[in-house]
């Protein structure tokens, strides 16, 4: 990675969040077939909530390899979370970076949940799309605290359902309520991904913020300063801990202590301060 | 919390799940009325995805808590996400503790989003209980890798809504894929919240499942022991982080990497390393 690093950089990084249903992976498939016939090369990196004990990726996604995959223009990559130790989000951002070295000029993350690990990840790229789709009503509610706010451009996807004008008044409420620091008002694009429908307005739109981040430097290195601050943080985290658990019999005492606080014969605070002291 | 620990372990703990707009907190909140109405004290502790920038918690939560906050035998705590440096599973595992030292018979976690820290949350509690509706399609196959194998109790919400006989054969089909590793088959559950129908079966699906845990077990140590273990390596990773953060000038250092990287004079990987060494 450290190679690498000095390469990055040339690449446009998409992020691509919202909920569950909206329709994502084929407005991810439509926009990666709009870049790669303007000619660019394009990787995508999926990060899939995998399940806890099988680990597996979506099946969905292995069917997408087969089409879009084998176009030698745009390179698949599916990120499973892993369990506790976390890491996932380092290793995205690492996907991300080999490939913007590889010289692939658009990469697309698209992430499946909307918890708090899919806000973070998409956070670092450099542009973030928030989709919605009509008809959500309370979806907008729960969903608006955690991702309106990192959304540099918003799309309504299934833009021929019902509901489509009601969508789009309470999102320009809302994001009328936002406060943006970087003072740039994120379009709202409409968009049929099935019907490859309103993918050159969405293009555009991303095209446009890339625009703005460049002519005012200030915003874009203050992203790329929180960007960096955070890819340190979790990289420390996850080596302090990993210096700490390869240190002999730490695992083992972890594990006596797991054992003895489910029976209630300890609680963890004590456990770690044991650990810590050892 | 040391002082806490001894006296937990008497209230059944449970999460609750789902996509957004499933109807979440209503199914809560007239759940929570059921077991006030059987004379129990209730704790329910939200886990919102928080604004990023502002912090601010889900007005929702709040008129809820003008309404059912009232009520002396309920008692309830909102959880905002706090940004990069984690310890929000940490800080709501914590909360769930004191409700349990504090004689609250059943302590109810719901948490907003579907992302892994979600899952992580969720996984904490004695009875999970993961929350559909009809007519999600993409929904169930979005978010079944994710959450379908740590549900302890599946409810399809809105049950008056069409399609609910093809959510329903879905989610069985899908359930009779999952290995379940403790041999317990999840029981489906339909409600509609908002008229308080099928609480009373949820409430039953809920304490089936208690008393399975209690009958078989080697399961319910099993289960106790991966929180354990988890809970461990959550404190473990905060306080290696804060231990290393609070030396002299190494807050600052990270800052100065952070500017550095943000410009490509340097990498995080080189970075980390330098900091470590120092």
């Amino acid at each position: 990675m450290k190679a690498i690093f000095p390469r990055t950089g040339k690449a446009q990084i998409i992020g691509i969040t919202g909920a569950p249903g909206a329709g994502k992976s084929s407005l991810v498939d439509k926009l990666a077939y709009f870049y790669r016939d303007a000619g660019e090369k394009i990787g995508i990196v999926c990060v899939d909530p995998s399940s806890p004990f099988s680990g597996g990726a979506i099946l969905g996604d292995r069917i997408r390899m087969a089409t879009l995959g084998l176009d030698k223009n745009v390179f698949i990559r599916s990120m499973a979370t892993r369990g506790n130790l976390g890491g996932l989000s380092r290793a995205t951002v690492d996907a991300v970076s080999i490939l913007d070295a590889a010289g692939y000029g658009k990469v697309i993350i698209e992430t499946v949940g909307v918890g708090q690990d899919e806000v973070e990840i998409v956070k670092t790229a450099d542009v973030s799309v928030v989709v919605l789709v009509p008809g959500m009503g309370d979806d907008i509610q729960a969903i608006k605290a955690g991702i309106m706010e990192i959304g540099d451009v918003f799309v309504i996807n299934k833009a021929d359902r019902e509901g489509v004008l009601r969508t789009q008044k309470e999102l320009e409420a809302l994001l009328a309520l936002a406060h943006r620091p970087d003072m740039w008002n994120p379009p709202i694009v409409r968009t049929i991904a099935t019907e490859s429908k309103g993918i050159d307005d969405l293009a555009k739109a991303i095209a446009n913020y890339g625009e703005f981040l460049v002519n005012s430097g200030e915003v874009g290195l203050n992203r790329r300063k929180s960007i960096a601050r955070w890819r340190l943080t979790e990289l420390l985290q996850e080596r302090l801990l990993s210096d700490f658990l390869s240190k002999d019999g730490t695992r083992d005492r972890m594990e006596e202590f797991a054992g003895e606080i489910a029976e209630k014969k300890s609680d963890p605070y004590t456990a770690i301060e044991t650990l810590l002291e050892f």
